[in-house]
């Protein structure tokens, strides 16, 4: 019998460095499948489909969410987003870790949805730290810095229904603690309870 | 702030490899303190006081236990057996990781006194291992050996009553677990709190 792999969900303020822990994750684990969400906005330039995201129409999208197809969607600013449901749940099954990387509201839908999924919430060091790294990428101004910030604050709230916090200060040491928690749900009772009482 | 250690309670019944196990970790980890329970019962040959165990006489022992002197303790055959509260205390206040390798009674009675104490089962891969460990350690009759295989039963019933469950087959995988173990309960929400608060 193949043992269910993990699941995953990854969440915190844009400037928390997600993106680079799973980066940095995936680099040294090939046996962890990083999923990609669908949505209906256009692709920006360089977007590829199958890797960004999935570029779906909205009858697409729609006909998906009939058929129970999402893990989880929502809609923001007339775009639908989603986490499409049957190549999560073929990678579980495989006994592959399976990483979400969404937004907080996403995150408690697919814990409803999924009560064995487990959810990290990633965070910078410190607010300075935070308010840093998002100026410091120098692309947005100081505008859409503090609309991020304020943002990040309404989503640090929602940490607290999170099962873990990873503080993302050294990247490697961030991947290792990610790579803890893969390791340690896998030795949690629920995912035991068979062998117990097989034994 | 010095961050307080992890309260890890190691439990199995005997044949599981937990002593191994023990060893095995802190033979790599120097940040954990493996404490060493009190007890009223005589020394047997070989056996260092504060190494093996702390002997005490009966007065001794139940004068601690009316100062709350212990995490937790009990009573078999006439002895006293406990885990002495303070040096636990003072360590995990120093921001070391301890490691109670104690029985399953025991267990429940620290996760009673300190809930947030992390409960690990170990096990060996199957009832077919252990009763072959158990033979092959050749220095026990039959008869021992069944008692043995016939108490494992009962606590591997206590074990639906802990956090995780180490399936100790290859010793370096075990100590891996255990180590995962000790990194994702840093991280889980509850000792975070105050982070995301000041956040």
């Amino acid at each position: 019998m193949v043992r269910k792999g993990v699941l995953l969900v990854l969440s915190g303020p844009s400037g928390s460095g997600k993106g680079t822990l799973v980066k940095e994750y995936t680099k040294k684990h090939d046996d962890v499948f990083v999923s990609v969400s669908a949505t209906t906005r256009s692709p920006r330039e360089g977007e590829v489909h199958g890797v960004n995201y999935f570029f779906l129409t909205v009858e697409e999208f729609k006909g998906k969410i009939e058929e129970n197809g999402f893990l989880e969607y929502a809609q923001f600013c007339d775009n639908f987003y989603g986490t499409p449901r049957e190549s999560v749940e073929k990678k579980l099954n495989e006994g592959m870790d399976v990483i979400l990387e969404i937004d907080v509201q996403g995150a408690l839908q697919v814990k409803k949805n999924c009560p064995d999924a487990v959810l990290v919430f990633t965070l910078p060091p410190s607010y300075e730290v935070l308010r840093e790294r998002l100026i410091g990428r120098g692309t947005e101004s100081m505008e859409v810095v503090e609309k991020r910030l304020s943002a990040a604050t309404d989503e640090i709230k929602c940490a607290e229904k999170y099962d873990y916090v990873i503080v993302n200060d050294k990247i490697e040491d961030a991947a290792r603690e990610l790579g803890a928690i893969f390791s340690a749900s896998k030795c949690k009772l629920e995912n035991n309870i068979d062998f117990i009482k097989e034994f």
